[in-house]
Order: C-alpha cells, then sequence, then structure tokens
C-alpha cells in the first residue's frame, strides 16, 4: 500500500450527538415517549449518563456525545479532520405529536449548532426534522440552515413504518435541493425485530443494516432519484443490506415489466448515483461496496462515539488494498462532494 | 477461463414442483388457505395453471412445473445433470391446521417423489414438513425418507413468523441428523413487507433475500450449529442479504458480551459451515459470497422452471472469473457433500 495518510484529512459522515440533559416535557399527551437523561457511573475517565425514553433505559453514553473537547482530542488519532455530527436517531420523535416534537427537535439542532461552533469548524452538523409533517420538517429544515448554520439533514430509514423512499416525503426532498443541502438516512426502530433470536443488541446489529438495505431500495424503486436528480443522499451502515439486495433488484427489474415501468435508469445505475458510508468492519465487504456503487459513492463513517464504533476507519481503507486515488476519494473527495464543498463549489471547508 | 465444462454435470439444489392440480379440501375450517389450480392460456407451447390459495391467484405457473420430460429437456441446455426439487414454498402450508395440512404435505412429497421416479435418477426430491408441528414434521420427514425415497427437506425461512434458527426447531433438526439428510432454507412470507415500495413483485425481489438473511443469522446466533455440528444446512438466494450481516454480527461479536455469550464460535466460523446456493445473479456478487463464505459453501441454485429464474448458471461461475477447482466445487463438488454423496459417502448420485 503507497498510501499512507500524512495527516488527518479524514471526513466523517457517521457520528452522533446526545444531548447532556433535555427539556422538561411541557406536552399535554401523558404517557409521552419524551427523552430524559440520568446520572450513570463514571466509566473510563468519563462522565455517562442513562438515555431513558419514557422512563425506559434505551442506552448509556459517555460525555462524548455532548463535550466538544472530548470529541476533538479523539479526532487525530481516527485520522479524522472533520466530523459530521447527527442526532442520535432514536431522538428524531417521528412518533411524537407535531406540537411535542416541534420542541425537541429545535432543542436537539440547537444542541448539534452550539457543539459545532465549539468546534472551529471541525464539526458540521445535519439537522432533524419532524417529518410527521411535510411542511414542518421544511420550515425547521430552512431554520437549521439559515439561522443555525447546520449543513444538512438526517433522516430516518423509516417515518413511522413508512419507508423513506415513499413519494409522501418527495416534498421534503424536493426542499434539500432548493436549500442545496446533502441528505443522511440512518436506520431508524427497523423492521425484521421479529426474525431476531438473540439478544436486544441484535436490533443494532442484524435489523438496522436490514432496514437502511430496504430504505435505499425504496428510494430507487419509488424513482426519488428520477425525479430529483441534483438530490444527495447517502445512507448509513454502507448502504446496510442493499449491496445484497441490488444485483437482484437489477434482474429483477429486467424480468418484471411491472417492476421496470416507470424505471427508465436502472437499480444498479440509480445506485450509483446515491451516497454510503463505509461502516461495514470488513475488507472483502468493503472491496464489493466498491465494486457495486463505485469508488465514487463511499465515505468515512464510524457512528462515533457509540460503543459500537469503528475505531480505525482509514486503517480500514489500508487493508482493503485500495489504491492512493480510491483512498483519497473514500476519505475525504467524496465527502467533499456529497456536503457541496467540492472544489468546483462556492462554499469550502475550514 | 481454462474451465469450461465439457458435459452438464451441474447439481442444481434449489428447483421447485408444482403439482397439476390438488386433491380438494376436506376439512373443516372454512374458509382454509387451501391451494387449488385453474386453467390458463397456453404459452410459450406451454401449458399453464393459476395457482389460487384460498381461491386468491398467486401466480401462474408451466408444465414445467409437473411435467418430468419438459424439465428433462431444459438441463442439458443449462449445464445441469442433477436437478434437487422442493415444493413452491408457499405450498409449505404451516398456517393450516394440522389435520389439514398433514394430508395436503402427504400429497406434495407423493407428488415429488413421483416427478422424481420419472427422471431416472436426474431429480432428486426435498420433502415438506408441517412444522407447525415438530413432532407430526419429524414423522413425515422419516416416511419421506424411508418410504418415498426423498433425498432431504425444504424449510420455510421463518415458520409462521418465527425464524428457523428459534431453539423451538431444534428437535426437528436433530431428527435431519439422525436420518443424515441436509436441509434447505428457503424464503417465504418474508419481513419487511411494510418497508417496499412498489409493485407486488417486490416480495420476492427484496423481501425473500431479506427473510433469507435473517433466517440465516437466527441460525447463527440461535446456536443451532453449535449443538448439532453434523447437520448440513443450505439457504437460498445465496443466503439472502447475510453476507452484508455476517460481518457487522461478527464486530457485534467482538463488542457485545451478550451476543458473545455461549457463542464459542464466532459469527464467520459459523457461516462457514452453511451452505448457500449462488443464485445472486452477478459476477462480483458471487465472488463476495466466496470472500464470504468461502468455496466449500456454495451450490448452483436457479429457481427453475419460475419465471424469475437464473438461465445459464454455469456461466454465472465463468463470468465471475473463478479457478477450475474452484468451479467445478460450486457446480457439483459441494453439493455433493451437502446430499451426504461426496466419494466419501456410501450414497452415490447417478
Amino acid at each position: 500500500m503507497a498510501w499512507l495518510n500524512p495527516c488527518a484529512c479524514g471526513i466523517d459522515v457517521h457520528a452522533h450527538v446526545v444531548p447532556e440533559a433535555f427539556p422538561a416535557y411541557l406536552g399535554k399527551t401523558l404517557p409521552a415517549p419524551w427523552p430524559t437523561t440520568a446520572h450513570a457511573p463514571d466509566a473510563q475517565g468519563l462522565c455517562h449518563r442513562h438515555v431513558l425514553v419514557q422512563g425506559k433505559h434505551y442506552r448509556t453514553v459517555s460525555e462524548k456525545c455532548w463535550s466538544a473537547p472530548r470529541r476533538l482530542a479523539d479526532l487525530p488519532d481516527m485520522g479524522i479532520a472533520t466530523q459530521v455530527v447527527s442526532p442520535m436517531p432514536e431522538l428524531l420523535s417521528y412518533w411524537l405529536e407535531l406540537a411535542d416534537a416541534q420542541p425537541l427537535i429545535r432543542f436537539l439542532n440547537e444542541t448539534t449548532a452550539a457543539l459545532c461552533a465549539e468546534s472551529a469548524g471541525r464539526m458540521l452538523g445535519l439537522a432533524a426534522v419532524p417529518l410527521q409533517d411535510i411542511g414542518a420538517a421544511i420550515a425547521e429544515l430552512a431554520y437549521a440552515v439559515r439561522s443555525l448554520g447546520l449543513v444538512g439533514v438526517e433522516v430516518g430509514s423509516n417515518v413511522n413504518g413508512t419507508a423513506i423512499g415513499d413519494p409522501r416525503f418527495e416534498p421534503f426532498f424536493a426542499a434539500c435541493v432548493e436549500l442545496d443541502v446533502p441528505v443522511f438516512v440512518h436506520a431508524l426502530k427497523p423492521a425484521g425485530m421479529e426474525r431476531l433470536v438473540g439478544p436486544a443488541a441484535l436490533q443494532q446489529v442484524l435489523a438496522y443494516p436490514t432496514d437502511v438495505g430496504l430504505a435505499a431500495a425504496s428510494v430507487i424503486t419509488g424513482g426519488l432519484l428520477q425525479r430529483l436528480p441534483a438530490l444527495r443522499m447517502a445512507f448509513s451502515h454502507g448502504g446496510g443490506t442493499l449491496p445484497m439486495l441490488l444485483p437482484r433488484l437489477q434482474q429483477g427489474w429486467q424480468v418484471f415489466p411491472a417492476l421496470a415501468q416507470g424505471m427508465a435508469q436502472s437499480p444498479q445505475e440509480q445506485a450509483r448515483r446515491l451516497y454510503f458510508d463505509t461502516l461495514v468492519f470488513d475488507a472483502p465487504a468493503l472491496r464489493y461496496l466498491i465494486d457495486c456503487f463505485g469508488e465514487q459513492a463511499l465515505m468515512l463513517g464510524t457512528d462515533y462515539p457509540f460503543n459500537f464504533h469503528e475505531r480505525r476507519p482509514l486503517a480500514r481503507l489500508h487493508e482493503a488494498g485500495l489504491s492512493a486515488a480510491t483512498c483519497d476519494a473514500l476519505a475525504f473527495e467524496n465527502a467533499r462532494r456529497f456536503l457541496g464543498r467540492s472544489p468546483t463549489s462556492s462554499k469550502e471547508l475550514p
């Protein structure tokens, strides 16, 4: 391998924020699935908090979720220059009444913006939006981008069970094109839970990539990119299971007239216009992602700072035996294009 | 490519049977999800039948589903010497009352056995069993193997929504080991249907591989192979989405103590003890299957004679640029081992 990155140049598009505390619930629906945090014992020299939703333990997280200095201290060892941060998806709150979701989501966006403001430009924030109401989601996105300085949006792989490629969400994505901001699709409340045999962690391990794969497929079969060719949309966890679904979808498109109808661009062509993170923990899988989607499609993703995160995203590129040019593309060039900050763009990364 | 198979030597482990007609329903539950067939217009010079379940159209199939001469005429062009045939999974009838399922499943097994008997040994049959009752399933398997000459069993990826790796099915798989017969796991009534955006064909195209992937993962996380190391179990559609789930499951096994607990063998080690068909319609995907599972794990599968089937299974091996030894392994050697008919076995293929 010739490519040995001389400095920490990577852009990580998949990292999360959790606020240290949440505002008290002031809504009218009781009980509401509103998040709170509670003290947890320190561990590894770090302050921890339990995150509870409707009083039930969801996850225990460390201060790396909300402390800019703690995060910035970790970036060089990971080879990361710029971290794109988005809320822990369980906070996206599509399942709350809109009147409850709006203040919570505004609080999340302000928290994300404040974290980024402390980072001297090394963290860029993605907004949350209340997709249970398309109009409200568009309004929040415009506010988050124009007034808070967030650079894009994170959405769930599904909204209350409806895959993100469903045409009902198209006006929101049209607004993303209008605002010239990228969309990061993250697994959320996944399908397939009833098929898991084992501990609760299998939700994250198996059902998350399953839901992301189905979400990405829904964007292709729903024709979103055909109608919004300028949309920049990325999927978490390497697109989840999409890389195994795609060849079969391509073949199905050739076999079933109902599937080909209205889909002028083949599934494989469409997939190459999407973006995916590299969060697959495995060299052969990463090489297969490149075969599947092309090297222009992939960007570093780590899931930092959660327990189950990629600690050495650049080393994974080395292990996959990629060329120096491909490593550069995956480490930062594609992310710059996704973020609208490529050399040909008017915006610039710091 | 040096390997040009001089004769039709392939063993296809994934091909289906549909009876031309079904016995009348004589049970007591009305309405019952019982299959019937109805005349359909001839097409491409072939007699066709509509298959209906509870009076509702499920699929239209050709006489290739039940005619031995028609099937045998197609095998040479596909490079297939031996076809392992199993019922169309929608006929497995786990959702019927046991008293209704038993005569239907016996009829299926007799139909499969009769088809094979007409084939001069070129077709080998897999049994259906009523897995809604483990004892009845074991009894039917024993009858099908000992009295009807079937050589293994087809099971669904789930039984009425419970993944096939759930410990409740283990006594059945212990009986498979006892009878020394292989198990072929096929997608059935899949999870993820609520995430599809597009025509009905997406069930087969996207949800089938999703359910197979979760089923194979359930066998690994449920520890079935650890308790039944002699079990020979194969998964349809290249294991569906498992190849993308597996690296993440491997990483999760290293990160989450609850997942590692009781799983002495890593997920990747376990996966290499399973079998998978090659039905992925794509050279890079096939090469990735080999990276993922090893070349000892893969066997030809075509889904013959349905519309959405692989018409040139051997050409796919060529296109993937595999060595001659690997092609032989995938074309027939692994299938012989799976079927218990390897050179070291007492049984022989014709």
